[in-house]
């Protein structure tokens, strides 16, 4: 058995850290990107998910045909490394110091931006005029499919984008996020709810005369059950490395969990193990349905019962043998986007043995 | 009323941020010190919550004796900010990297370290006897009174100590984190079990001639009924800012609150309202008796009922008039370790009006 953190320089590096298993990376890249194929979609991946320019040209490669990003400020550094095609998929308030950025950005890179109000749309169009020249902002008109969090009603979508028209903005479609797919047996319930709500959109916006081109929809849980008879473009986030969480949906097994926390063994008591492995590298995101903090794929039976800033403490299951003080163990966090977020680097394995890092360049990128 | 965001030089900072009312801060900071001297006791408080070195030297013109950090790396970003008496309050693994970097941290500060399992002393010894010449490292024996993470039985602290002694490592004296003081009306009972378990243990040592000069707890709940009887160390780490947390608790009201989330309000449907701060802003950790995922001091009666990574959804009294589109509030994080663990600076500001900012030089130091 391969020793987790023993690197190709005969080093050890010190716990916790976020280790990314590249082999099973490349297999969920392909694996979305066919399902993407099969289904005429066009695969605009999130970005906020790893942020990380490295993952990105991987997506690329692959065949997606853009990026999704959650702010501007990620927009930047995605922009600074190359990246000519971004959607930030967010009702943005382009007002103050963000107007400009937005401007600059439009300036240099492809940008379509996330709208779900008049009064934002306004914002972005005295953004795209700003400057010293106007510069193109494609507007997407954000709808609500049933997560109920941004977007408007999707019948009232047309009036988003006539406003943006008005405007002198381009519309280039409608986007939701069907966010109600995180929960037990709802991905398929989600997708439907998603497709419904975009065709409402879309043909809303057809009906006033306004083209959509772009009908976007898609997370990890529900993007298999996405096709093309009214999406365009799917927008899944975690897939790449999938979660505790995804695995406690239901959306892939253990065995397709490409990124971990590695963690040494602190403090045994009884049954329960203590890991350096806190809120401070796995993130303290616990859905209602989860059967922990995270969750051990070596070791199934295991939960982790809490979790304070520098600790995770496991039950460990009866019929395993426990592990000794200092043995390093992995955990896949519940929710890997906010996991790599507190990282400034991923370390990138082969067979468990390290052989590079990447830098996580959009980490804290939240303006 | 002051603007949010409004900086001393007439330019609105983009949200989301997190802001510190220096006021507050110097009020809160001057009441635990003002508390530990009333009590005898010496403060030693938790640089884990702030990572700063700007609020860790505030801390020590409170008179503070040193500081409690979580992490080597924590300490080693402590020192190089000129702290010369560290104490890590964990039980710390010593083997490989980490090994050699608490060698040369004990070479330029005064450093203790946690202990709980005579393996960890062993790996303790050897860092302290490695490299060029050997170098004083202090033991404390980590003892559990009730929070069930890591620490030996109290009555056992002296097989750690003993251990150490054998192995020509000085020891400190005796800690414990009374953890179970997080939760509604547990702080006096936590604090009674912190003053038995340290009661035990200290005597444990003092019995087989071991003396023990410093016995250590706190929590930010229970400080307040921390006395000095046994302890003589208190390591609260919260109370410097408070948080939604402990306004739930019952620890302070929410007037002592000196850090919020600066955000936008970037959707409004009915009683909702969307703001751009998430959860990579204000953190996911919620325990089971919060009542949200944050709270608003000024809207008091306001609950944020669902929190992504960039959206927090709040519900808004409906006593209260509807905050506008692009207008800003402020929300308190749940946990405001883990929130300051997401950016790299703080803004500090007075009466409301930014007058500088932090760097969070220990962020994401987890190893």
């Amino acid at each position: 058995m391969v020793v987790a953190g023993r690197g190709h320089d005969g080093g050890v590096r010190d716990t916790p850290y976020l280790a990314v298993d590249e082999t099973l990376l490349e297999s969920n890249l392909a694996a979305m990107a066919e399902h993407a194929r099969q289904h005429g979609l066009a695969l605009r991946p999130h970005a906020k998910t790893h942020k990380t320019p490295a993952i990105a040209r991987r997506q690329l490669a692959h065949g997606a045909v853009g990026l999704t990003v959650a702010t501007v400020g990620e927009a930047e550094v995605f922009a600074d490394a190359g990246f000519d095609d971004l959607f930030i998929a967010y009702p943005v308030w382009a007002e103050g110091p963000r107007g400009q950025r937005l401007h600059d950005l439009a300036g240099r890179v492809r940008l379509r931006v996330g709208a779900d109000s008049v009064a934002a749309v306004g914002m972005l169009a005295r953004a795209a005029s700003g400057g010293e020249h106007p510069v193109p902002i494609a507007v997407m008109v954000e709808v609500d499919s049933g997560h109920h969090r941004s977007g408007i009603e999707p019948a009232r979508a047309a009036e988003i984008a006539a406003a943006a028209h008005e405007q002198g903005l381009t519309v280039d479609g409608v986007f939701t996020f069907p966010g109600h797919s995180y929960g037990p047996d709802e991905a398929r319930r989600a997708a439907g709810d998603e497709e419904a709500a975009l065709r409402v959109a879309r043909d809303a916006l057809l009906a006033v005369g306004i083209p959509c081109p772009v009908v976007s929809g898609g997370s990890t849980p529900s993007a298999g059950e996405s096709r093309g008879d009214v999406l365009t473009e799917l927008r899944p986030g975690v897939y790449p490395f999938y979660d505790a969480q995804q695995w406690e949906l239901g959306t892939v097994g253990p065995g397709r969990i490409a990124l971990t926390a590695v963690a040494t063994v602190v403090s045994v008591r009884g049954d329960r193990v203590v890991v350096d492995a806190g809120s401070k590298i796995i993130a303290a995101d616990r859905p209602g349905y989860a059967s922990g903090h995270g969750r051990l794929p070596h070791h199934p039976g295991a939960r982790v019962v809490a979790l304070s800033e520098h600790h995770a403490t496991i039950a460990w299951p009866a019929n395993a043998p426990l592990p000794m003080l200092g043995e390093r163990v992995r955990i896949a966090p519940n929710h890997v986007c906010t996991a790599i977020n507190l990282v400034d680097e991923l370390v990138v394995e082969r067979s468990g043995t390290e052989v590079g890092t990447w830098a996580v360049a959009a980490r804290g990128r939240n303006t």
